[in-house]
């Protein structure tokens, strides 16, 4: 009976992830594919996918299954697929009801309404355009947090994109990290360090996907089960455990395409190497942002911006764009991929930089929270902390505070695990070294093998079997700790000069 | 109260059409971008989506609000919008009652388990291994005829893909089809024509896709709202009025690609010229398979395979396979793509024998499910009529009765669609002449815009409002007649003579 009860709760979820996949393939076939005059039907479809998600979740069916099937759960390994299936899908249907619908129906409408001003808004540069719909998306945001019994209102955004992280706990994080950081970066932006030679000229797209190709080859991807294609803004999503579909960007004046490929290849890796049990479930991804920000960190940057990788890579690079870099050398191709600079553009930032440009959201984003700075003197706030953290002065608002779309879409809370995603990917770094000592001398001959094993069988095989927390504990044995990234950017910028 | 409940059918009917052109969207990436490996998942994902729909489609919710709306129904216009949509809408829901859920998951099962073993089949031309699947799905149809009342069990499976139409109409015009192209095809195949120059060489495709570029672009699609992408089987889909994908093959020894290509650019036509207040409704598609092969036919061949169009076209096509075909007049080209031939395979058919084709398999297909044929007398029954209609002489089951995918996915009733495609499109060509009576110099000049305009006024807006048969009353002032297109061909092969 209970077998069948727990078959039955495999098959309803079954309905719902597909309806979750199928919502991810209209976003990717949105942001790929889809010819222009097609955007208005499809915002139809995926605000119905949304919806019938929803209603999955808060039926009535669901709540007795997970009722009848407690006894069950509690019977059973909490280690076990069947207990995490059960105890996941008991926390999201909760969290599901606690918003009133009118409520999520007002946030979506908000959104959806400030989106189109906030492009208009970054294009004239005129924040004051733009405020009204912030305030509103603020404000609805606020009374979402209402919804929850936390700590602090942030703790309830922060939930959405890592369970059970608490704000105090990051707050504590990234005061350690700007402390760390600002001298660090004042002391590497010091350098001299020549990078025009992968900014300046002409990098042909068929070249640099042929490099995509060599580079994403050692990923270790299983045999015709991803593709990739060229999109605005890069992201990486999964239709299915074998059916992943990264996205990346050509720019021809500049050799970032490959770094964009690498860190959505990390991404990619994550969703692709959950186990195949899982498929269809609610399972089937990984844990959390900041997990996942941690495997296109690691790809990207530890992997990716290491001499070591580029020691067995470096040949490619320099017959494919031999023109371009024929005359450079692996040293000054390494120093240059590791460029610190600070700059106004978040998604432009180096390695170093880019936490400091995640601290001050966070922190911005918990003061318009609290009311405790006003949305209107949010540029003014903005481009004062900047000078602060960064030393750049913020010449208008569409570099500035415009910057970004998370907060026209109502997103707030978002932010803080791109920087966590640096904190933790060191992290697992340091205990990836102790069980492989030989990496740098695999990675010197473009081997990825023994590391992808090793967070395969350690992270990524698990899916979102557990919360960030305890994923934390069972691999690196405790909690976040920004020590290992401060000392690898120290050593790292240390060695370049 | 009524507009109320009325609005509330648009919004019901919004989420199952969406869900209806998720699954388009689903199956458009399975044939075009799909990595192989995610073949399992997605048919998973179908699957969830026919329920879904399914579901929506019985629910009790929707009996209740098209219980509600009768009167408003009644107090309508017949031709309104909305009489249609509630029209249909309680059609859709009745046929989808009839059918008990257990016979549509076992022929669902059925379907899939059979399919794999065709391919099988196919390949290896044993047709034994594929004899228990296909009997298992010509039960399966019989029980499923069997759920409705009609007079002779076709009609139920005819009505699927051509609602309200008869199967004793079908045959009456098949017989008098059969009467007149088993001469004609005789004398026409008696000619020598020489079309190795289309079918021998070497068709780069580039310069397939540039011809396919001009082509298309005298259709008049609005801009940015469809793309054509590589696929093994040509098909078009519309994702929305406004997002329509077409898909095409280029075998790069012949020259067929363009004529795929207008041929779905025909379907494309019609799914794209759907009035904008359809949108999101069951009525936003093409009233019937056999209209929708009218159209297609029409732009494939009445416009596609006429002198007047590649006077037009023909410089472009000499430019652009100079090589191949500089030396070839137009004349010849246009003999050429018109060469009457008895062939074994129905998709690589003639315009006039493939009507034959067609015909054999509706008698076929009645016969199977009379039980007048037996299943395992199928291959030779199939091969003595192959000879009787077109004279030829089946070597094997691979190119005889295992060449349709069809029947392996239990799809009877659906073959009849594409003749009557025929008959239809020279019934609506008739008439186009009578209003734009130098159509044949526009088409010299590659324009299409009073055809289109033609179209779009009488046929294409108005979506499925109408049956077949009102349809074609409303248009041609009569019902299916097959004598304008055997007058056509008589025509034509007599003037290629």
């Amino acid at each position: 009976m209970t077998e069948q009860r727990y078959a039955e709760l495999l098959d309803y979820l079954g309905v719902t992830w597909d309806l979750v996949k199928l919502g991810g393939l209209a976003a990717w076939d949105q942001q790929t594919m889809m010819p222009p005059a097609g955007a208005g039907v499809r915002a139809r479809q995926l605000a119905t996918v949304s919806k019938l998600v929803h209603e999955q979740l808060v039926s009535d069916e669901l709540g007795e299954l997970l009722d009848e099937l407690r006894p069950y759960e509690e019977s059973l390994d909490y280690d076990s697929d069947e207990a995490s299936l059960i105890r996941w899908t008991r926390r999201d249907r909760e969290k599901e009801l606690q918003v009133p619908g009118e409520l999520r129906e007002e946030q979506t409408r908000a959104a959806a309404e400030a989106f189109p001003v906030w492009v208009e808004a970054r294009r004239t540069s005129d924040f004051a355009s733009f405020r009204p719909y912030l305030e509103r998306n603020v404000e609805l945001r606020r009374r979402y947090a209402d919804c929850f019994e936390t700590d602090e209102p942030y703790d309830a955004l922060l939930d959405d994109f890592e369970p059970g992280m608490k704000t105090a706990e990051v707050r504590a994080v990234f005061e350690r990290l700007k402390e760390g950081l600002v001298p660090l970066i004042a002391e590497a932006a010091a350098q001299e360090i020549d990078d025009s030679f992968l900014r300046q000229g002409r990098f042909p797209v068929a070249a640099q996907r042929e490099l995509e190709q060599v580079v994403l080859g050692r990923f270790g991807f299983r045999e015709g089960s991803w593709r990739i294609d060229p999109t605005e803004h890069p992201f990486a999503s999964s239709l299915g455990t074998s059916d992943i579909r990264m996205t990346t960007r050509y720019p021809e004046d500049e050799l970032s395409g490959v770094f964009a490929a690498m860190h959505e290849g990390g991404h990619a890796l994550y969703e692709h190497n959950v186990d195949q049990a899982l498929e269809r479930t609610p399972l089937c991804r990984g844990v959390s942002l900041a997990l996942h920000e941690s495997q296109s960190r690691m790809f990207e940057n530890l992997v990716g911006r290491s001499l070591a990788f580029w020691r067995w890579g470096f040949p490619y690079v320099q017959r494919l764009f031999a023109d371009q870099l024929g005359g450079v050398t692996l040293e000054d191709f390494h120093r240059a991929i590791n460029k610190v600079q600070p700059s106004l553009i978040r998604i432009e930032a180096d390695e170093a930089t880019y936490s400091l440009h995640i601290i001050l959201r966070f922190e911005l984003e918990q003061d318009l929270l609290a009311g405790s700075v006003d949305v209107g003197d949010l540029p003014a706030v903005w481009n004062e902390r900047m000078n602060e953290y960064l030393g750049v002065e913020v010449p208008d608002d569409a570099r500035g505070v415009l910057q970004d779309v998370h907060w026209s879409r109502g997103t707030i809370g978002y932010f803080p695990t791109y920087a966590l995603g640096n904190v933790i990917s060191v992290q697992l770094w340091e205990k990836v070294l102790e069980d492989v000592p030989d990496l740098e001398q695999q990675l010197e001959r473009g081997e990825l093998t023994s590391l992808t094993d090793w967070l395969r069988e350690r992270l990524w095989r698990h899916g979102r079997k557990f919360t960030p927390q305890e994923t934390l504990e069972r691999i690196v044995g405790g909690g976040l700790d920004p020590e290992p990234y401060l000392a690898y950017l120290n050593g790292k910028l240390g060695a370049l000069a």
